[in-house]
């Protein structure tokens, strides 16, 4: 139980130190923020290739793209955000849209609509760790996510062909 | 056992990110690591008052003040850092010292002394979470930590009388 408090107290305290250092700097412009969303999403990429590392040391290889996709939806989810992902879908062309209903990093937050603004700080770590995650897979890509009413989330992955 | 290096990863970042946002103004004198670490103890504080507040959720009352330390060493310790406390000593005058032979937080270093000038900023955090779960508990305390060879640890605790 504590072991993922800790996480979610630290994840937190993290976003929260990051946006009070640059609004100690003087009224938040939509720039600062930018700056700060990608501070974090810098940090949970870096988090999310650690992770993925230990993970995958003794699975097997991955036959094609949607096997990967597979396994960060299924395993990759559970270990990290303790369920799995509730809807996958692809367009088959390289955009995957990850839909989890009760988002583990929103569940602290009130549920419904009111704080919807309040959202992207909360996922912009996510979001890196699922980049961070492909990344060390091979497959590169850009991560966005979308929040309607929380908990509820929606990644979209787009896989950046090279 | 990706919840633990989930904690784990974010924690290496949020020190590295504290220390590069320093040094990133210039050469570090000891003033500037001395925020850095302070800087990473608050926010240990913080999670550490949110955890205890979780895990007293449904004990009963502490008796006395080695009561709570017993506590602290046992359950809290095995919480949040996945082992107990080897050696619990005191003066019985307020102050308390916890040795922890194989500490969470160090163990993803090297081990010996090579890196010992390393380990104030991976303790901080930790400082903080202990001293935030006594605040918790009633008791105001000042928690340093110290190493001789990682990755034991032993961490002080001197309660301050009111």
């Amino acid at each position: 139980m504590a072991d993922e408090s800790l996480f979610e107290f630290l994840h937190l305290e993290i976003v929260s130190h990051i946006f009070s250092q640059q609004s100690g700097k003087g009224e938040m412009d939509n720039k600062d923020r930018a700056v700060c969303i990608s501070v974090l999403e810098a940090m949970g990429f870096r988090v999310g290739q650690g992770l993925i590392e230990r993970l995958t040391r003794d699975s097997p290889s991955f036959k094609d793209e949607l096997d990967i996709m597979k396994f960060v939806c299924k395993d990759f989810w559970t270990k990290v955000f303790r369920r799995q992902v509730d809807n996958l879908r692809t367009n088959h062309q390289g955009t995957y849209v990850l839909q989890d209903n009760k988002f583990a990093l929103l569940t602290q937050l009130s549920n419904g609509k009111q704080y919807l603004d309040q959202a992207p700080k909360y996922l912009a770590f996510s979001c890196g760790v699922v980049r961070g995650a492909l990344s060390n897979l091979g497959l590169e890509s850009v991560v966005t996510a979308e929040v309607s009413s929380m908990p509820s989330c929606k990644f979209q992955v787009v896989i950046q062909k090279s």
